[in-house]
């Protein structure tokens, strides 16, 4: 397993594009088969209203899952994402949120996880997402 | 909400179909949100290699789900199923199957949960199930 | 590809199960990247006010992307489902039912499809699912 | 229905953030249950490599079935997604894209659709998506 330095590290390296429009999507944890990813806010997350965007969370949701993978493979995976399920449960105020990725299943050719998003400060949920990803045989 | 035995009885009376082919699925506990749902090892829910259907599966997380809304609700209730999506992870084994449903969202109009099915006496996950279930507005 | 015949022929061999119950699902037709199955009207697919179970739309979806993917890859093939995701869409009365698959990707590891359910006699859809395959190495 | 040129003159005002950003997504048909959403080539949309991102292809399908349901149901209606779920079929290219989407259902309640994305100037599929998304009652 990677550290979660290590994770972060190679993020930066290989997937800079994590940080367009500014550096909102944060790692913040990684264990045996879990990470935690944080997005902060920011205004370009908003819909009228004040709620945050599906997109927003969708991509929170695929960088927390992305990030479970990567530290529990190693810095050698590249997986790529084949589906990914969204519920969305409650429309979240202008907040950061937190997507807290769990997989339920690594094997040698695919992943499947799922996340849970609240927002930041909260334990409601806001979004429920599955996700599953294909592990390239090269590795 | 409705206690266990109340839940059960209703399901008898209006839901008799769970039982077609034989008792097999029976409700085992109901909660706050959640309820559990045990299908007894038959060979009508065999493949050949000896692992439980697909349907047998779908069929499991669907009842889980329908009896936690149910209890959790009243016998008001008659949701009907919207959207089921079923990740498939491990081959079960010839062999009964826990599931394990909690609700995500119980609204006025839409209520979501998750399933975790488990082969029984292990805690190895077999599938995971999401579902979305209307709530008729005249309850 | 396999004909028509040639793929009836293997589901007979390698698949009985399919007609676990009694003889009502018939596969009609396979081309390039689609298959229709149908299943026949039967007591045992009624749930109480006389509608079609999910369990027997969600069996029909499975066999006919089952079917997709058999007749064109051909008989050394045994997918195995990793994802099936279904909207219901209006009630089915007491009738037969047919599933369109159609094969939106048939790579060498997975594939993807979707499949639309509809009365025997009517153009009105009352489910669609998609499915995610995962095709063995060895083949 | 809504004329193409009055829904996207209804988007235009009330959903100004389809532009956040910059002008690239832009609707072109609607029709009877269809949409059509075309996404121009922009480098925000691309990932190492040279693929357009996964939110890209996910904003996009989820404004195509909103301008679907939007012309067909007419201004009043403010409908909130409640799932999507994508399976990513092919790596696309630098290239735009374009949305097919078609409502498969369009209750009082619920709508539920399917959206189609390829590459512009190709027939080739690159995502396919499913949504659902709840019709507020006081219309």
């Amino acid at each position: 397993m990677m550290t979660l330095d290590e994770t972060v590290a190679f993020l930066e390296r290989e997937f800079p594009q994590i940080h367009h429009g500014g550096r909102h999507y944060h790692l913040e944890a990684v264990g045996l088969l879990t990470a935690r990813m944080r997005m902060d806010h920011h205004d370009r997350f908003l819909r009228p209203g004040g709620t945050v965007s599906g997109p927003a969370m969708m991509t929170l949701a695929d960088l927390a899952l992305y990030a479970a993978i990567l530290a529990n493979l190693g810095p050698v995976a590249l997986a790529v994402t084949t589906n990914l399920s969204f519920n969305f449960l409650r429309r979240p105020g202008p907040n950061g949120l937190v997507g807290e990725a769990r997989l339920l299943k690594l094997g040698r050719r695919l992943a499947v996880g799922e996340v849970l998003i609240t927002a930041l400060g909260s334990s409601d949920l806001v979004c429920h997402a599955t996700g599953t990803y294909a592990i390239p045989p090269e590795r």
